[in-house]
């Protein structure tokens, strides 16, 4: 497959999937986010590497200039990787993208990611599901206060559902007194996760009612967990180790078998 | 880090990480669910293999057996690998094991899975999330009927998020009648994936009103997807290349396709 949309994974460099580091490895061309690790754009030792992330004193590219990129790159037949934070289709408008290969004729392929809203609080040993405790989780997007159009309805969630709210730094507030509202309980367990699966990774716990007050310090991309699963991490926490795993011995030298036909330079 | 729990994905052995596919490689002891691709399973070249799922003319093993055989492969001292379906703490029941391996004293790490929650969506050309559409997206099991002690509330969610429902094959019929009951409308996009991300995989698009009728010959496991981002699957389809992808040189085991969690002997 010449063009693949690749989800990059959390953050961590070694949580994106086998499939996508084979496809990094094989690229002629990456156009990829700011955000991602530079140990993956490593990996592309055969790539020429193009930023259409937002950049300082350049702001984000519109989206339609980045579909418009990565259509003309693909259009050229070289083996083309456009690699997205996270998972390509969660908060990824990895949509627009993939309709504009298709609306240009082009065949591509979809390699999901880890997508924070899992991964992230699973590393940290917050459960969103456990036996006998919360059988479903929602994920909603907390980049616009609740209540402004495009925002994610706040008011009619499973109460006794996990939740989880990316992006959810800058309206922390507004998102508490939302869901309060609504019904959730001061006293529901609630983590904050800021730089997750990072070596910058700090989690904090406490309930609905205070989490404002542990919020302080933590930069973006942070991520908030709700629920009664958020208790699970006092018991794990003495014994569970979180990143930065140690350093590969070798990370110059191809960690995975051979290349894919596919994908040999 | 000497004792992992491991997260392989959702079937296609190359959508492991890269950090899972090390510590399996590197792994002394593997104690894997039935369901775990054999290529996964074959990677672990210097590892004894314990099979602690289902198996054919013997029951499930209890959970607590299962924590109980964790815990004393871990206190060896060796390597060992706790590899899971998916994520292991998205309906995996990964807690239960961590809960135990820290009841006993010992240090682990959780190493997060593609969760089919989200990757089956995105490699399907579904769209959870998209701009100027769903902005949130809930996630529930349905192995057990709604209304059922234990069983996730289909009765309060969010009416135009995107709704994931895994396992929800067996009791389609009356998960479909709950949310039209609850409110969501016969017109609304959904679509049935079965064995996603393997050769097995089909996908099949309709309405909430006739999804009953496409699941038809359906074999479980099967993901339930509804909501607008459906609708993108139509447009991306006559490019959008799918799995299986070639099999990588060094595969010399035939692929097995992977059996239901549910509904296998």
């Amino acid at each position: 497959m010449n063009v693949s949309i690749v989800g990059a994974g959390p953050g961590a460099p070694d949580l994106i999937t086998v499939r996508g580091m084979r496809r990094l490895q094989a690229a002629q061309v990456v156009l990829h986010d700011r955000l991602v690790a530079p140990e993956l754009l490593a990996e592309a030792t055969g790539a020429r590497l193009v930023n259409v992330g937002k950049a300082p004193h350049r702001g984000r590219l519109p989206q339609e200039e980045v579909d418009r990129m990565l259509v003309h790159e693909a259009s050229t037949g070289q083996r083309v990787v456009r690699l997205k934070g996270g998972d390509p289709f969660v908060f990824g408008l990895g949509a627009s993208e993939a309709r504009a290969l298709a609306a240009a004729g082009i065949d591509f392929e979809i390699v999901p990611g880890l997508s924070a809203s899992t991964a992230l609080a699973s590393l940290a040993g917050l459960a969103l599901t456990d036996k006998g405790g919360p059988t479903a989780f929602c994920v909603l997007s907390g980049h616009l206060p609740p209540g402004a159009p495009g925002a994610a309805d706040f008011d009619r969630l499973p109460v006794h559902s996990s939740l989880v709210v990316l992006m959810g730094r800058r309206y922390l507030a507004a998102i508490v007194a939302r869901l309060r509202a609504a019904g959730w309980a001061a006293d529901t367990p609630a983590a904050l996760i800021a730089s997750g699966s990072t070596p910058g990774q700090r989690v904090r716990v406490g309930v609905l009612g205070d989490i404002i007050d542990h919020a302080a310090g933590l930069a973006p991309p942070t991520t908030l967990v709700i629920g009664k699963g958020v208790t699970l991490r006092a018991r794990l926490a003495p014994h569970l180790f979180e990143p930065p795993p140690p350093p590969e011995p070798s990370t110059a030298a191809p960690w995975c078998p051979p290349r894919s036909r596919e994908g040999a330079a």
